[in-house]
């Protein structure tokens, strides 16, 4: 790890490498549930980094990926700039509470083959080594709503 | 590495860790000289991923990073997502021609603290495992012009 960059402090509690499990559901799909893994680093830039890949818990074939950066600015605000693997990128703006984050989607932009979202709201929550998250989806005319939560722990 | 997908074949040539060092040059800043590592691979799904950092020649400090998504589509086009650590993300389209890929962007969107680029152009050109990329940009009311090139060797 590249020596710590002091604008990241705020946001230090987030780093290490995460796994566990998570359910999803949408009116336009089939619940699903999902082991995932989450990987969140320091480079020594004023940011830090986060790649993440689900897998379906029946089979294992891989459901979502996305990697993006975080950008903690005055005040407890951060700004966060992610690319989907589904053929989006999404640009959110959130803000830190202690140990706990929370981002609402201020613009999404989809490949010519994608499905576009229309706002996400992400909750991230952490306990020591154990970090629960919920997002939320507005989407396909539905409002926004419960979509993923997952439970995850921090390898040591 | 996961089984190959056979959607992602037409970007076999680009797998693997590259490593190389390149330049810089734009009417608005100091010309400069890098280092850099661009990974690229594949995870079973239709699409391949790409991290990369640059790191300044002269006193190591970091520059640039992205991470990105590939989604090859009919008739050799690819849609490329991308995010940017100063706070951008891209969208861009693209076309393979054997082992060359010209992208150009179609849509880029900035954090409210971030720089937004007009267009950005990136050719990728590959021989064996030297690969060779030109990125021309149009930024801050200048015309789109030659910004950075680089000569990468696969690690092997």
């Amino acid at each position: 790890m590249a020596t710590p960059n002091p604008a990241i402090e705020p946001l230090s509690f987030l780093l290490g490498t995460w796994r566990g499990s998570g359910r999803g559901i949408y009116p336009t799909i089939a619940d699903f549930e999902f082991h995932e893994e989450l990987t969140v680093w320091h480079a020594g830039g004023g940011w830090i980094a986060h790649i993440q890949k689900t897998n379906a818990t029946d089979d294992g074939r891989p459901l979502h990926s996305e990697m993006g950066y975080w950008r903690p600015k005055e005040d407890g605000l951060v700004e966060l700039v992610v690319t989907h693997s589904f053929g989006v990128v999404e640009m959110a703006i959130g803000d830190v509470d202690g140990t706990s984050v929370e981002f609402r989607s201020t613009n999404f932009t989809a490949a010519p083959s994608a499905k576009k979202i229309d706002v996400a709201v992400r909750r991230f929550s952490i306990t020591g080594n154990e970090l629960h998250y919920e997002v939320d989806m507005e989407f396909g005319g539905h409002p926004l709503q419960h979509h993923l939560e997952a439970n995850l722990t921090r390898q040591t």
